[in-house]
């Protein structure tokens, strides 16, 4: 692998592990097999590599979630694809975990992929409901937006209290209790 | 103010601010006004201090939470009132966000006031849910231990969408979101 390539997976790695105050150029460096210079051959230094990482990383994400979005099944049945696809839960969302980063969300250049990326998940959610409104599966009275933000916000906390408790087991509840509501509705 | 005290808060701001990774005892000491010798008079170090600070920090939250939890009103409005609470949403939760710090969830005392809280909150919300079962409000298919972390789940999670987004709005449609659902199957 190019040593370019070698840097942006190492950083998308420990940015994901560690974040980004917890990332230094040198760790980067160990992790990618790539010496100093050759790091700043390609990339004018932490920041760069970071906003080209954190951009690698919402692709992946974006192309992940479409493989449930996309797929057959109503709306309820394609959400729940994706909520409860296999899922490295305690790892957390390579994504998600910057929000944490004070220096990330000061530097709008390494926020913009991090609100971008939320941004489309959140309209592509909102899209799907809009269609189980049109084909009669959910009341009119659902909000498409609403219940979008809502079904983003209970992936990213599912995270947050399953990484607390050291255990998938309140994210899987989250999970679960979701589409519970959505099929209540339906 | 007492150092020690002053220590403490010092502490719980940073903490909430920087994480875990990115407070340094000497951010600490500088933050607190108090010199190095005081801080290790007080404290074996900064794990110590960290971990009576994020004990602070969950002691205050259950505080807050139980305003809302202990009051009067169905389990809806109450659920919502807790949600809807005036909140500084691009601050995020102080508890939460150090699930994002790999060594708080590497040092088991670190974590224990971390997964307490939320096992309390998630346990607290789970009450109220069997209580608005038992009330009629809710029909007996709904899970109370799902629902309860659903619940917890949007609130860290909507923290994420709108901390991303550099705008309280996501956090307000996800919250919205879920209690339209939670309508929706009264």
């Amino acid at each position: 692998m190019e040593t370019a390539e070698r840097l942006i997976r190492s950083t998308q790695r420990l940015l994901w592990e560690r974040g980004y105050v917890g990332t230094s150029p040198k760790a980067i460096q160990r992790d990618a097999d790539a010496g100093q210079g050759s790091m700043y051959h390609h990339f004018s230094g932490k920041a760069e590599l970071a906003r080209t990482a954190i951009e690698r990383s919402g692709t992946e994400l974006r192309a992940a979630a479409e493989e449930q979005f996309a797929g057959p099944g109503t709306a309820t049945e394609r959400i729940t694809l994706y909520l409860a696809r296999d899922r490295d839960v305690l790892r957390g969302c390579r994504i998600g975990r910057l929000t944490a980063d004070p220096d990330v969300l000061a530097d709008p250049v390494l926020r913009a992929p991090v609100a971008d990326t939320f941004a489309w998940l959140r309209t592509r959610l909102a899209e799907i409901i809009a269609e189980g409104k049109r084909n009669g599966e959910y009341p009119d009275r659902l909000d498409p937006d609403r219940t979008a933000a809502t079904v983003a916000a209970v992936l990213q906390g599912g995270y947050v209290l399953a990484r607390a408790a050291g255990d998938d087991a309140p994210f899987e509840l989250a999970v679960q209790g979701l589409v519970d509501l959505l099929r209540g509705v339906t």
